[in-house]
């Protein structure tokens, strides 16, 4: 391995995330109750999150638009107007949650700063990574962030000719088979993956993965054997 | 001069998007007109897009997420929820428009692509100003896209480094003396104004400006002569 870059994934790879995205889904399940069973909810705003993923891409805001436009299809637009307020609510409490970050994760940045060139590559809303990552303490470690739209083969083409280097010298670290590591294996890059408890519905596949460029740990610090 | 990187904003400067924002909140303030007059609605909008700003940032989604509070407070949430359904059609048709460009951007662009290295720096969604520039056929021109949270001194010095370029190397052109002008030159780089016919009123300042590294134009083609 001859690696230069290392790109972290953010939300529940550095700190604590989708747990509180579940949190406010069901509260916002338990809010829809008259009208539906809460499992019935939860299926019903994925297909809308991910039906306006195309328009309105990744981050809180999005999930509210969708929340609010599941609350009134749900509900066959019969819902209280209180209940549009609570769901705004919701966002704004998701937008002000503290860091939790990941046990290890300090010792691991501290460790590899000055001999290889950190960064972060998250999808979300730009202004809610950036605050997360100033709240988390961390953004010292980093050579600079990467908000991208989207996880894809192209987008990490995209961004490892913008770092300037080539696929062989650039390693992603993150949660997501589907989004941090399938597309830099394809391209020729590596990839460790770090499986967080819980994984957002959009986010899960069936897949195992058997690569050369390709490892799998169960905690971040694991990682240090190996660069 | 000794320019090495040209930063043009992409709203108002490389197309038209204030009038787009100002004919949806238009039908909003209709909308809202059985409870309030168009001009006191309009008010409250912006005091709450503005007090949403450190929350939500810039965009169409925050300013969809801002629409539906400033409905609820006007009617002291007595609105019906069909009209919060007809908010989320204009922002998504606003996510839908489409790109025209200004008059003479191509020109420009074309002469000075190979002579200096040419980024995009705007604010708002991450999602749709990518879309954007896909859309408006200019992505082949620059160098890479910078979406920023907010552009202020810090922003700019932060980008600059990023640009690994000295600050009086740095020339930014846009349409908004508060976020393309003033803290471009408050850190020693240039700034050219091109105005735009209408400007957003969180964007408006009384402001004269005279300064050695700043010049005003009326259009944008009449850079050239000082490039």
């Amino acid at each position: 391995m001859n690696i230069k870059v290392i790109a972290f994934d953010a939300d529940d790879t550095l700190w604590d995330n989708e747990n509180y995205f579940q949190e406010i889904e069901k509260k916002f399940c338990e809010l829809m109750e008259e009208y539906l069973p809460q499992h019935s909810t939860a299926r019903e705003l994925l297909r809308i999150e991910i039906k306006n993923l195309p328009l309105y891409g990744y981050g809180i805001k999005a999930f509210m638009l969708s929340m609010i436009e599941s609350a009134m299809t749900i509900s066959n637009n019969t819902i209280n107007i209180s209940a549009i307020e609570k769901i705004i609510g919701y966002g704004q409490e998701l937008l002000q949650k503290p860091i939790q970050k990941l046990e290890g994760v300090d010792e691991v940045l501290q460790n590899l700063k000055g001999r290889y060139r950190l960064v972060v590559a998250t999808k979300g809303d730009l202004l809610d990574q950036e605050r997360k990552l100033k709240k988390s303490g961390l953004e010292h470690y980093f050579h600079h962030t990467e908000i991208m739209s989207e996880k894809g083969e192209d987008d990490f083409r995209k961004l490892i000719k913008h770092l300037d280097i080539l696929p062989e010298n650039f390693l992603m670290i993150g949660n997501s088979l589907k989004s941090d590591v399938l597309p830099v294996l394809n391209i020729g890059g590596h990839a460790f993956h770090i499986p967080y408890h819980i994984t957002w519905g959009h986010e899960k596949i069936e897949h195992e993965v058997k690569h050369d460029n390709f490892k799998q740990f169960t905690k971040i610090t694991e990682i240090l054997a190996h660069l």
